[in-house]
């Protein structure tokens, strides 16, 4: 299945990485998580990874809706925008498919949620895609 | 589907949350984000909500075995495991199933990672159950 949808750029990771938490502020996404796997892998494993984030982006509203009708979706939370070196040179970032993250949950009631979180990452990533080259 | 596995036990929130900490280091699962619910949505939504701390728990050299099969893997890490006050005053201890987490990448390379972060999950919340009364 694709759990993702992404784009790549061809920009400076730094920059990506700004416009992309611009983007999800723009659709009311908090970061509340922002984790450095390269510094993780370096300093766990002394391993030398390619650069990746992961942002872990979370409406307030949206949250709260879905933790009312089911108090243990926070083990789905928050919903992750990555951004990793690509191979040649890109700079990928990718959201997670929210829809069928909340999928898992068989929860139909949780559907209209994930949906919306989808459709916002979409326009997140059409942000990100038109701030750069490709 | 059940998505997660839980335990509850009747003590101090932040000795649960300390205690889970303690287990999930013992399976070798560093927190990489701690996030406080109650904390977000009081700033963002004025909501005054139940306690709600979601850990989101990394095992380096497993996340680096599935990011080198997948390097979308990111967008589902880490692998939360949460603790809530529930409904009559007892404190719950919820994991996310990792399995039916990365069943959703329908990549059969991944399955025996999710069912050893489960395992393993499995034995935190074991911990947690012998700490305290239930």
């Amino acid at each position: 299945m694709d759990y993702t949808t992404q784009t790549s750029v061809r920009a400076d990771f730094d920059d990506v990485v700004e416009t992309t938490i611009g983007a999800l502020e723009d659709e009311e996404f908090g970061v509340l998580s922002d984790i450095d796997l390269r510094a993780t892998f370096a300093a766990k494993l002394d391993e030398d990874f390619r650069q990746y984030r992961i942002l872990g982006a979370c409406n307030p509203s949206l949250a709260h809706e879905g933790l009312e009708e089911d108090s243990e979706l926070g083990a789905l939370l928050p919903c992750n925008v990555v951004v990793y070196e690509g191979d040649g040179g890109a700079v990928v970032v990718s959201a997670v498919d929210a829809a069928a993250l909340v999928g898992i949950t068989d929860d139909p009631a949780l559907e209209s949620i994930g949906t919306e979180v989808r459709d916002r990452f979409e326009r997140v990533l059409a942000t990100v895609d038109e701030s750069f080259d490709r």
